[in-house]
């Protein structure tokens, strides 16, 4: 990776914060956040503005540039993609380090007095807004809405936005039909006196009307937003995308009398701010329910009392996976784990002859995938690193760094594809030869975290930062750690990353308790710079179990495995495993060859299948 | 324990609420919470204000009562407890239970339109008052400062606040002068901007000038505050406290060229209300530094622009404790060993006479520990409990639920004192006779948990609520659970529970990382309602470790037991326990025998060293 010349595109920027034409009054500083106005993790590439400006085109981060200084934050799994990314201009301010200063001290210290901070309202959620916005007049600064977007001004080829077409997602898939969906969240609206409820989040648009898109990468989700009234369903698209099924689906134009008839609105796009308006005309005294993630934009057109301003109700109600969704999500991974057993199988005859590298074969396994039924697209970017490249946490292969396979070093990959029936991500790290002691030593360390995780027994009500350490317990033991959560949630035929509950030591006061029917992933990993990456990642079912006893009649819940690919043993130091890990791992490997197992020999694999049997031996 | 019959009470703070004599207008609700102007856990006899009106005699719990109703939200420790001390009049909110409304969401649903709220300013914190404020401030109602305390209108009998005098404390048990505490203060201050710091918390004061006092029981402070100036250094307190030692101690009458000299001036108590405006109007751009913890009635003096509304650096500096101070806990807790192993040894002589209840067992106790060396006080209320009293988590023994001790029940046993040298507390759990299979596993899992925190090794930078799982995996595993943090920092020779680390899964956005040199408590347990009590807790100090590796130079931390009690082994089931558990139960057995065997013997104490000796042999 070679950085990119900012200096040209920052003296812009700098000259448009102070030009007259586009901010009412000279702006100190300007924040690019990544997101988009959806709060989006994985944004289409018109809304790459930090990318663009800064170079650094990891999945999390966020520049401000000053008069004089450009800085960049972003977490432990990118702290070597923006070093190398982003050119002198930038400073890269490592989140989660203790000196490492937050960005509103940051601002305190760099910025002159009585400064003035610019941001485009669209892309900053109300919550940070609100926060920032305090932090910053405590310290006689303002935060500004900036009406005009800086970045857009200098970015001379930025791409269109996309405004692809629209799929319907059967209640074969999804479980449950669209207006259930509406009655439930209108319920959850009464329970709270909201008369209205702002939609946002583009996975929850696509969840709530049982729709799917392509207008970002990976993510099958469309730009909209939607207005649950107690009357009305507003959904704000460009009406093009809609076609005959589409419109079918959404009653468009059906009759009133028609069976399970609920009305839906068409409304342009970027008509959102008038109808809100309009909205807040009409409730009266109730409320108008924002997320908490909704942006500053949207919220500062609700005046401050009819605000409820909370997590969306539909966050929650699409992370409990319903029983029709966990089936399909099953079926998913049985599929995703053929096609890995075929990559697998595949990489022991093809690694040795040392024509392969990172990214010919993540091509490959993507040909794989390809071959399943109901396949849509990956998931997102595959990571596909050999040795040192593997220990760049979330590495995306290129030509210009690509390594080739060999026998002498460990290859991670972690990916996974969306399907219709569901989503998937999963992480192997292999040896296509003879592992060295320590990597032996790491591996295992991971597999016991991973182990720890995964058949943990835990009440009901507890939240998942509460199991983070279970994973980590082994590395901390022996003085290593890793610098990134050990779990997201999963959604279904949905974003990859989905919320409201994960598997992370990082405080968030949105977290939700784990319930049952929520899908998220257990990936601890080690990562030793310029050396190798180790990471063991499988999605997980949080589901109720049976105990010996049952506390104030709590409920106690653990982890089912969705994903079914062998975990390499040759990579394991069996000495250091306990009874119980030992026994995991064996069961693990045994549904491994049963379920896929079966499913290879429907599908005629009989290569893959060898390798499966081969790779699931136990060790008891 | 019989209900307080709160009736009249309640109906005369009704009145009170809507008396124009004492509020502007008519208040709707009022808030009683459980704590002093100085937020302080533990509070004095007039403090009691919550106790007296509901009573509700808890260390945690808030009322709130409105015209038609009276609720009190409380923690899983005190469910039990409150639900007998308190009348119909009364509900119970259980905080941590799912269903259970928050104050200020029950408060919406409770009041009429455009409600007032109102609570004494000087007993609510800032961060609290703000947060409450703008809750209710968007469902349009309003909290109100109430200037008179309408409890104390009502409270006939009201104890005099107390005035007790003062003890120096020496730096051959502080390790450093008052003086050298105040510059790092001062430099603290300086890189935060500040140019005042307030000091409310009691114990931060006592800490600062090491001082010691009694006014509030168990806990060695004295009513004060402090401000620190860059020039200046003011103590409010009541001056007839301070003798010719304490005098002298403060350089108070000190000529200015005396060594190390440094001005101290002693204003009322009262008067830091208006010595703050002072304050306000000197420090020209400089901050005020309030606690976050500091009371809304003092941070409201300080105009929003000039406060800097933070943890107090004191609270960190003072619970990271230097080498003299983990010197003199180490010794105290040596003496309160002895003790331990002498009351031990006296009750398995006594209990099976028959005549001990859990009264003059902990009488007994408490005169074993005055015995020693430096003995000032308990540390809190001895905590004696059989079988189902055990089951009472904060349960304080009184004769009219005094139970018997027996060789047929579990005894449960958390007490601690204030030593010159340092403070205790510690919870064994023994039985006197043959325990029950089921108490053998269920104490047997509570130890497992007691170790895995104890043992665990983690990287500098983690927070306790990161490690709070490891001490409840081993009851989850089963469906058991305790409704409890598993750990809080302890002072030397201060308050019992103190800031800023501890070790909860509760969420805490101002819980600071571990640090060596920290002193928190290991305290997992077990309780089943109307059967028994398991606790049991070590004081454990935070202290560096080697490790094989050490990932990015963070270094590495673990924890070393300064309890050295043995733990009854008589009560394991001990193929329950893994090979590292065994030796860490061993190794530490084997430190009690040498170190308190060693002072056992100096005190010429054989009864007790031959009860240590029975009482500390391996497993293994």
């Amino acid at each position: 990776m070679t950085a990119k010349n900012t200096t040209a595109l920052l003296q812009r920027l700098r000259a448009a914060m102070k030009n007259n034409q586009y901010v009412c009054e000279k702006l100190n500083a300007y924040i690019i956040p990544s997101g988009d106005a959806h709060h989006s993790e994985y944004i289409a590439p018109c809304d790459m503005r930090r990318a663009f400006i800064s170079g650094f085109t990891g999945s999390a981060g966020t520049a401000i540039v000053t008069e004089n200084h450009a800085a960049m934050w972003t977490d432990g799994r990118y702290f070597l993609q923006a070093d190398q990314q982003m050119d002198r201009n930038w400073t890269l301010m490592k989140m989660g380090m203790s000196k490492t200063l937050s960005q509103e001290d940051w601002l305190v210290k760099v910025l002159p007095e009585g400064a003035r901070v610019g941001v485009d309202p669209f892309l900053m959620s109300i919550e940070e807004w609100k926060r920032l916005s305090s932090k910053l007049e405590s310290s006689g600064h303002k935060l500004v809405a900036a009406d005009q977007n800086l970045i857009d001004l200098v970015w001379d080829d930025r791409p269109e936005p996309p405004s692809n077409p629209l799929m319907v997602l059967s209640t074969k898939y999804t479980g449950c039909p669209w207006q259930d969906k509406v009655r439930q969240a209108r319920d959850q609206m009464k329970e709270k006196g909201a008369a209205v409820l702002v939609v946002t989040a583009l996975d929850e648009v696509a969840w709530l009307f049982n729709l799917r898109g392509s207008d970002i990468d990976f993510n099958p989700v469309f730009f909209s937003y939607a207005l649950i009234g107690k009357e009305y369903v507003k959904l704000f698209i460009d009406e093009s995308k809609l076609d005959n099924a589409v419109r079918a689906h959404l009653m468009l134009d059906a009759d009133k009398n028609t069976e399970d008839y609920m009305k839906v609105e068409i409304h342009p796009y970027d008509d959102i701010i008038a109808q809100l308006k309009v909205a807040c005309q009409e409730v009266g005294k109730e409320k108008i329910w924002l997320s908490d993630r909704g942006s500053a934009a949207l919220c500062n057109v609700v005046p401050d009392n009819m605000r409820l301003t909370q997590q969306s109700p539909l966050c929650l109600n699409k992370a409990k996976k319903n029983d029709t969704e966990i089936k399909c999500m099953r079926r998913a991974h049985v599929k995703d784990a053929v096609a890995l057993c075929e990559y697998f199988a595949w990489l022991e005859k093809e690694v040795p002859k040392g024509e392969l590298n990172e990214v010919t074969a993540a091509d490959r396994l993507e040909q794989f995938r390809r071959e399943q039924e109901d396949f849509v697209s990956l998931s997102f970017d595959t990571i596909s690193g050999v040795g040192s490249n593997g220990a760049i946490i979330h590495y995306r292969p290129s030509k210009e760094t690509a390594k080739t396979l060999t026998t002498q070093e460990l290859y991670l990959c972690d990916s996974g594809a969306q399907y219709r029936d569901g989503t998937t991500d999963v992480t192997r790290t292999v040896h296509f030869g003879t592992p060295s002691k320590h990597e032996k030593e790491c591996f295992t360390r991971v597999l016991k975290g991973h182990i720890g995780l995964s058949s943990a027994v835990f009440p009901n009500g507890i939240k998942g930062h509460q199991l983070d350490t279970l994973a980590r317990q082994h590395l901390w033991d022996v003085g290593l750690e890793y610098l990134h959560g050990t779990g997201h949630g999963v959604g279904a035929f949905l974003n990859v990353h989905e919320g409201p509950c994960g598997i992370s030591a990082r405080l968030s006061l949105t977290e939700s308790t784990l319930e049952a029917g929520m899908i998220v992933t257990d990936e601890p990993g080690y990562y030793e710079d310029g050396a190798f990456g180790i990471r063991i990642e499988n999605v997980v079912l949080v589901k109720a179990t049976e105990t010996k006893f049952n506390f104030k009649n709590k409920g106690f819940l653990t982890f089912e495995p969705l994903t079914l690919a062998p975990i390499q043993t040759k990579l394991l130091e069996p000495s250091m495993l306990t009874e119980k890990e030992v026994s995991w791992l064996d069961d693990y490997h045994t549904t491994c060859r049963e379920v896929v197992g079966k499913e290879l020999e429907l599908q005629g694999r009989p290569e893959a299948l060898q390798w499966l049997l081969r790779n699931t031996q136990t060790l008891g």
